[in-house]
Order: C-alpha cells, then sequence, then structure tokens
C-alpha cells in the first residue's frame, strides 16, 4: 500500500556536521534514502560548509546539478571536457556566489565549492537522476581500495613516486 | 564565447511579490531564465507564500518536481494518474511540511501547496526539465484564451451554465 | 513460451456502452489490457460518443495523442501550457472533426472531445506509451478521495466554499 | 503563430488507391505531412488492401507499431530478431485479424498484413515515432538504386545470379 | 559480491569458423556472452570473413554499428530507408574498406559486408545497444518457422510460387 | 547531397604518435572528426601505447566505453561511483588483458590503460555516444586554464601548497 510517506523525507533542516578534514558535508535525499523518488529522475541534497569549507572536486557521472546557494559566499567552479586533444588546455569556469545565487555544474564535469567567507555556508541543489552517484577525484584516484597502481599514478601526475606515496598516504 | 556567467543566475534570494489574489510567487531558474541549462535536463524554482496563500493545483507536463520547504509551514499534495476507469476514484496524498522536509510530486500529476502558517513560508524546488511547462488548472480551464465551450464545462463539472459562468468570470 | 496471443488484442469493434453522465467511453488497449505492449512505447484506444458525449477534459502525464476520428462529428481541443506567469492567458485551440480527420494532443496538456453532432460517434487514438495513464481533471480535482482541501480549491478557482462544495456534491 | 491548423491533419478517411502490384497502399500522417508532430513520438497510418492485397515484409528502423483491423480479413505476422547464431531459426508469429483486433509489431522486425478476404480490408495504425521510417524487404534487396552486388546477394539467398537476376527484373 | 571479472570478456583474438555456406561468422560480446554490459548501451563484436566469405544483409533492430576493417578488403554498404512512398527507390551507400577504415550503419537499416579480396579478412565493430538484435533478411523471410505463407512472399517479391519454393528451400 | 563518403572515416590502421609524456595516444573516430555518427550514438578510437605508455586516469561523462586490447599487454582497471559517504571507500576493478580480451568501462567512471608489456600495445574502443568527451583527471585537476585555486587543491588533497604547486608545475 502506497502513502504520502513514500513520497516524503525529513530533515534537510539540520545542519551537517562539518568537523571532518573538508570542512563540508552533504545530507543526501537521493533513491537511497528517499524511495519514493525511483524512476522520476530527480533528486535534491543539503550542503553544508564550515568558515573554508570545501566541497571536494568531484563528479556526477549519470546527473547534471544545480546549485542554490542560500548562506555565505561561495567560490564554486568546474572544467570542461574536450575532444581529448592533449594539446588543448581544459577550461575552468568559476564564480563567486552569494544568497540568492545559482550555478549549474553540466553531467559528468569535475566541479567544487569552497566555502571563502568566514561564517558557515550552505547549499541546497537539485540532480537530474533519483540516483546520480559521486566520485570525489582526490579520494577516488589516491585513495581507492585497493589503491591505483603506483606506475600509474606517477605517469598521469608526472611525479616520482615518493610524491605519490604521499599523496596516497593523506588517505 | 562561453564565459561563466553563462552558468550563473541571481536572484533566488528575492521574496516575490505575493500580492495576488493566490497570495503566492514563483521566481523561475528554468531555460527560459537561465539558458546554461539547456539540455541540461534540470531546472529550479522559488516559490513565496503570503500567509494562507496557496501555489494552485498545477501541473509540469515534462518534468518531476522535488520540493523543498524552507520557512512556515506548507499543506502539500498530489492526485494520482489513473488508467482511466471513471469508476476509479483518484487518490489524493497529502502531507504537512514544515522547514527542511521535501515532498515529490512525480511527472505530470496535479499538486499544490497551502501555506497554512501565520507567517510567510518559502519553499526551493528541482525540477527534472530545463523547460517543465506549468498548466494551472483553474486557469486553463475556466480563464483560456478563448474560453473553453461551456458545453464542455457543464458536462465536464455536471454543473449548469450559470455556475461554469461564475466560474470563467474569476479569470 | 511467447505466442502469437501475446502480441494480439481483441474487441475494439465492440462499441461502448456510453450510458453515463459524461455520454462517452473509452475501450482501452494499453499496458494494463495488453501486456504484449509493455517495452514497445506505444498503444491504442476506442472512444465511443453519445449524442453531445464528451470525453472530458483530462491530461495524460506520461504521452501524447493522436486522435482520428472516424464517425460523427467532433469539436476537440487543447489548452497549452506556458512557463508559469500568471499574467499570460492559457491558449486554447479547437478544430472540429469530421470522420478521416485527425488531431494530435502533446504529452501533458489538458484536452476533450465533444460530439456535437446528433448521431454517435467514434474515433480511434494513439498514443505515445504503452502506459498513458489518465487524469480527468473535473474528476481528480473535485472528486478525489479523499476530497481536496476546500481551502485549497476556493482559493484556487476564486469562488466561495458553497461553489466548491457544490461541485465536489456532483462526483 | 501557431494555430490549430498547425495540430490537424485531413484525409484518412479517404481509401488510398490499391491498383498497383501489391494491392495495398498505405496513407502516412506522420512528420512529413503533418509538421505538428514533431518532437511528440507518435503517428499514425493508413492501410487499404485490395481483395488478396499485401502489405509486404517491412520493418519501422525507428518505431514499434500498433495496428487496428477495421474493415476485412488480415492474416498478418511478424518474424522475430536473435542474438545472430545462424542456428536458431527466426520465429513467425501470426494471427488471423477480423474487424477490432489489434496485433502489435515490435520496434524492427520484419512484419506483413495479407488481406485474405474477398472484399477490400482497411486498418489504421499506430506508431512510436514521429518519423518511423519504413524499409520494404523485397524492394530494398532486390529493388534498390545502384542495385545491391550480384555476389552479394546469390550467397546471401543461396541460389545462383540468374535466380538474382530475375528477381530484380521484378523492380 | 561484484569482481573485475563481471566487465571482462576473454576470446575475440580468436578467428572465427567460416566454413559454413555464407563464408562468415560473427563472434558475439554482447549482454548474452557478458552480462556486465547491462544498462551499459554497449556492445562489441568480431567478424571474420573467407576469401569471398559475406555477412549478409541484416539489420540490428536496435542498435547502429560502426565497423572497422583491419584485415583484408571488405565491400561494405547499406540501403536507406524512405518514408514509404514505393516510387521512390532506396538507395544503396557502399565502399571498399581496407585495414583501418571505418562505415557507419545507422540504426536498423539492411546492411552487408563482403570480402572481396583472396585473403581472410578480419572485422571489429561496436553496436550503441547491450543487446542490437539480429535479423538476417534471408534467413527471417525464406528460413523462418514456422515459414513465411507462400501467398505473402509471392506477392512481395513479385515471383511465382516455384521461385519462391526454391529460395525457401535453401534455408 | 549525401553520399558513401559521410559514412566513412579513414586511418585508424596508422599508429598514432606515442612520443609524448605518457607514452600513449588516442585517434579519435568520433562526430567531430566524423560528421556521419551524429544522432547515431556511437563512436570508435585506436589507442596506441609505448612500452609502459598509460592512458592516463580518465573520464568521459557521456559515455560508456567497451575495450578490446589487440596487441600487447594491458593492465586496465576503473574506479566506482558511490552515493558520496565519505566513509565508504571507492573500489578499484583492475585486469590485465591480453590480445583479444574486453573490458568495460562504465558511463562516467575514472579510467586507466598502462602498458605492461616491453613492446607496444593497440587497442580499439567502441563507446555509447558520438560525442563522448573526455577528461583526463590529472590534467583537468592541474593543469586547467586558468588553474583551479590553490586552497581548494590543498584541502582536496590534503597536502601543503609546495606539493599542489609542484603537481601543478607538471602541466
Amino acid at each position: 500500500m502506497v502513502s504520502a510517506d513514500d513520497f516524503f523525507f525529513r530533515g534537510l533542516n539540520i545542519p551537517g556536521n562539518t568537523s571532518n578534514p573538508q570542512g563540508s558535508v552533504v545530507t543526501f535525499a537521493t533513491v537511497d534514502q528517499f524511495p519514493g523518488l525511483n524512476t522520476l529522475g530527480i533528486s535534491l541534497v543539503r550542503i553544508d560548509y564550515a568558515p573554508y569549507g570545501l566541497n571536494a572536486p568531484h563528479t556526477h557521472p549519470l546527473a547534471s546539478e544545480v546549485l542554490l546557494a542560500v548562506e555565505g559566499t561561495l567560490y564554486v567552479g568546474f572544467v570542461t571536457s574536450n575532444p581529448g586533444d592533449p594539446n588543448i588546455k581544459y577550461k575552468l569556469f568559476t564564480k563567486t556566489l552569494y544568497p540568492g545565487d545559482v550555478f549549474v555544474f553540466p553531467q559528468g564535469l569535475i566541479h567544487f565549492q569552497l566555502n571563502v567567507g568566514k561564517n558557515n555556508a550552505v547549499a541546497f541543489a537539485g540532480l537530474s537522476s533519483q540516483n546520480p552517484g559521486r566520485i570525489t577525484i582526490a579520494n577516488a584516484v589516491f585513495g581507492s581500495d585497493p589503491p591505483i597502481n603506483i606506475d600509474v599514478l606517477t605517469k598521469a601526475f608526472q611525479v616520482d613516486a615518493n610524491v605519490i606515496k604521499y599523496l596516497q598516504g593523506q588517505f
């Protein structure tokens, strides 16, 4: 039996706990927490940022995101995709958002938000999938289980193994 | 030349003017106002409600909507679709939302929000299309240009022509 | 074991019983009656109209419809969607159809057909979903179970509670 | 300026001229004839069959089809797809349709209708695309411009060149 | 438990056995053989051709195909779709491919490859579905189980029953 | 005028020039080089790897990829997406591929290939979009134009600014 509670989710008024190294936390209302979204192609998140807190560069493999700043000052940006020519630089688009400002992150692109104010910041975002997924770049690249082969990473980042091991050691 | 401003939209912090008969107003960040959403399958709106203000029953023909209450107390609901059997009653699902509560309105279904508190209310909503469209039922049925033939409406609503004319006169 | 009967449906030659207040009836060949349509994105209906019979204003939340008049004279129409500006009137597009005439109702828009002849009328329609759904506006708004809150309806239709109760009493 | 005529198409009451070798003719209401179907994912056709007339085996590369027999007696069928194993025979599903019977032809599969009665037959069909396309197998294989290389056809049909030339000579 | 083997498939280095009447064989890495492709919208095949071997005219009802010649010389082609006018000839587009050449066969269109060299030929192809399906025209038309009614085939191919029986006898 | 050349692309037999820091190069047959792919949802690439050459960790925001090893020995892998919980580690799935082996990289996930043999390696890959895009992680994160703010990167990678500047200096 379907009831109204199947279409209802509670708790996006509660600030998330930002006591973590990034100083930010995402509270999800996606299909895992909110089964009524199934097949509807939409989900919602709340993002809290401590002062200088960062929602680290990440992608959503299956969704575009439209973010609304509601408190604080956020420096946000995304890096473009390109056809794959190594001689073409990826472009970075950035903007400083104040409450009421909106920015869109197209599907699959690397994006981030940094709280550049002295106070907490809050944003809400809509995503174009009930199941957007998330890949936090630093964690996926340097902190996967098992780790990515060090030869892959030294070559990709063009640094020696000690630098890579140091980076891996952070995760 | 593409720039960051193409992905940016401003003004969802500004309360809309609710001095209208419904006591509510929707501020849109859809592709008409925000061209950077094109092809991205997502948009955002802010909804302001005066005390007892109503976002009247309406549908989005091309989008599901996930709504987040951020201020005030909202009585929200939607009516189901059914396979078309006139002996099956349409079901209404309703919920009272407080700040931080979320409700989802599936694509194409008639839904509404009523501010049932004494103060202003505010909600934000994500929609699963850059171009969701909106059909406000009362206005589309009784206030279209030109009006729907009165024989259609008397039969559909099973009332006499005077009642229909009275309803049409409101729009 | 799949057999030819899985792709077969019978009975669209039989006039439906139009002895009801609307004077019309829809006979469905959608996935509920005809499981072989599953995943195929198409379905079919037959609509019978008594003289002056009405297929009342309704929407299909998940399908466009192309209707072919085969008997009688049908006055048909649909009301557009708009971006949501309350100062923009919804437009009504109508046409009188004779046998062999075709009209299309885009996905999610409110549409209707009225038999304006003295004899029975018949139409067939294709829909762009195996499961188009149907929302008959008057029934969904004034006859849902439970009823929509009267404060919602008085405000939406801008009439007093007696008019709404009268309308609800018809369903 | 959009008008009601953009959503209107006329003429599916007029029997098509079946004085051709196949003894059948299709009258189309697809996006080429009926531009209002654009983006709506649906179209309609009328098919007329002289006695013993055939709508020859064909596919629609981009649409499923649901066919309604309205006059006469039609022997209809389609051949399945398979994963490509040459040892698996393609299955044929057939049915004899009388007025009011419906049959569905899934997207891309080879299908046909044969009038097996002594009188004219008529069918209407809905297709799940505004632009379904049509590939009549015999004409595409033996009557293309320029012709398919005879070595391809002799090997595919496992007959000698004279048979192929004879078949090509029919188109 | 998901493991790397779920995303892995082996054996496309092994020449298929072309000792069959067509002198060609397709080795599939589609979802039936390779379940990890599920929902991913992509698959791969290897095609081997003996000298003068043919991958006979066929369609994929649910996929476009991009083919890469890697060994030998292939004469390839496809026949267009058209809106269904019997007076418009289907067009044939052909090309001779050498190693490194690529040709694309749009979804649902009849296409073929013929090895026109004295040596074996090999191609790989990507398909835009995990489950493209395959309909080999000659086999589906003249070799289905049960056979297509001979009246259908004589009329479609405009030849007498003996020719059709002869063709059916080959399958 | 459409001709066969519109569906034809040449040159995937030619080894790409791997004299670059990564020791690998991708030759594209996507819609930018091969306009005939437009709307067909498929494309193809050739990848060449010098000994120990790397196709560095990257994503395709709009396509899944199925890769076929044809020469050499490739160590390949991808990192999963997760719902965004920072306490859940991203999983790495890897495999060593020999000629004829196939591996699939689901849409939007970070993946790589490393030539672990002493000789050149070659692979071909099909992608489920005519326009898959590519984001090489290291270049997009440390080499964008303009660079990503150093505060974002120090916090994301949890290292000091000197390490980030060193990494940025490589691009």
